[in-house]
């Protein structure tokens, strides 16, 4: 991205205030990016998936085989259904697959492992279909912990998962937490750790669930992980595409300098995020393909 | 790829033999490599690029703006313009860009640095044109050797550069290397210490144009990186991709559990290969479009 574009996306962001109540935090996130514009081919309808409230995501045209199941950013606090939708529709748009945004509960009232749980339940329900997983933020965190959980119940996982900016370990110990701090527009320590506090209730922050990055990756279905150089998170993806690689897990990655946070958010604007969302369409493609030539894994 | 897939890939392969002469290896490759079949839309013709020999790899339709500048592999003391033109063609067919395969000199004849000077002349001739540089093993290295000696010579860096199992690190300092000694079908650390005694001819390992993991990579232009896990060179790629994208380099990866080096060469046996050069071939494209787009950098 050229320094004008990065100057442009930066000037759109800044970092959240500490010491924010969630409420506070989940109007302002609202007020930004639940109603955005999707579209006029798309059609927002509710359901349930396993008990779990959420968003049928339908773009005109997009009727192939399969399912996306998308899990939305937000710290695992703030953002809805209708936030993914800004991302799940695209995604389905450009991969002709229907995509179902998922209304996990969120913290600091319904703690991790919560959101586990309502993604579990979630994908219980369509794992008879031919499924992808996709997340951004803790959503690409929660995306992993769920494909960690489906394995340990001895579910099928599922073709594919793609992370956008995956927050994969709240621990915070990667060194872009603090190399990034005065490049990442969005993120800082004291915001992520108020974030993984309120999450974890007292939990353990490695424990594999909450922190994907230190689980046993081995048997997961392929992975596609895409983040900017302007993240604190940068090493959230680094580290979790390493560790994938090393246990031989399918893993692809696309790094973007100087691109911030879910800069696939900037498509139409900015053309890496077009070319990133393009990319993630092919992979859930081809990912489905397998799998329907394959049969059920 | 399934097991399969895998152990049928594995069958076809063996580790070199230690102590042969070059032109014993030279023999074993080309026997193996300079003869496959590139498809009869395919014409070969020679040529020189900055005074060093080449081929021309014209497929037909592939027609448009760009020329991708192909380093073949072979550990810089085997493979010829003719064994980079089975790579170089499917990614020209794929693309629709025309490709140019390079003769570069070999050790022991030609130590470190001939081969570079070869590829930097190429590349010189090329410049006032939109290029990509795409390369294997150590042609991948050798193509960021390229990179590194342009961006030194103050030229224009190339709209993007694909790189097939690089080798980035001639101090065989990754852990891969005796991680996967037992796995990688074709590599060990004895077959790779006497290729880089060949290539290096005295000089030291660590010299930047030669292991060019250790080099600064601020500048360059997009990366693709594609490896396999049944490599002793996977850290070579995951160990660059890390570093360029902490040097805010855009860089891409992808990594095929249970491949083996340059699994590329798989096209049409192995999907995942197919997938493989379908993807490089977008980028390609996607990154002389930016250039076309952009002007000259």
């Amino acid at each position: 991205m050229s320094a004008e574009e990065r100057e442009a996306a930066r000037g759109m962001m800044r970092k959240g205030e500490l010491g924010r109540s969630p409420a506070e935090q989940r109007a302002e996130f609202d007020e930004l990016f639940a109603n955005l514009p999707l579209g006029d081919d798309v059609t927002l309808s509710e359901r349930t998936l396993g008990g779990v409230p959420a968003l049928d995501v339908r773009v005109a045209g997009a009727d192939q085989d399969g399912v996306i199941l998308y899990l939305h950013g937000g710290a695992y606090v703030i953002g809805s259904a209708r936030t993914g939708a800004n991302l799940a529709a695209p995604l389905s748009r450009r991969s002709g697959v229907p995509a179902v945004s998922l209304e996990y509960r969120l913290a600091p009232e319904h703690p991790f492992p919560a959101g586990v749980h309502d993604a579990l339940a979630a994908y219980r329900e369509l794992a008879g279909q031919n499924v992808v997983i996709a997340g951004d933020s803790a959503g690409g965190g929660l995306a992993l912990a769920l494909l960690l959980a489906a394995r340990a119940e001895g579910l099928p996982q599922p073709a594919g998962a793609v992370l956008f900016s995956p927050w994969t370990d709240l621990t915070l110990s990667g060194a872009s937490i603090d190399a990034r701090d005065g490049y990442d527009p969005l993120f800082s320590r004291p915001n992520m750790a108020e974030s993984a506090e309120l999450y974890l209730g007292g939990a353990d922050p490695r424990n594999e669930l909450a922190s994907p990055l230190f689980a046993d990756l081995t048997g997961l279905p392929p992975l596609l992980v895409q983040v900017g150089t302007a993240e604190v998170l940068l090493d959230d993806s680094l580290r979790l595409v390493a560790r994938a690689a090393e246990q031989d897990v399918d893993v692809s990655l696309d790094v973007v300098a100087g691109a911030p946070h879910v800069y696939q958010y900037f498509a139409g604007l900015l053309p890496e995020a077009d070319e990133a969302l393009d990319h993630a369409a092919t992979f859930l493609q081809n990912r489905l393909r397998d799998k329907s030539v394959g049969g059920v894994a």
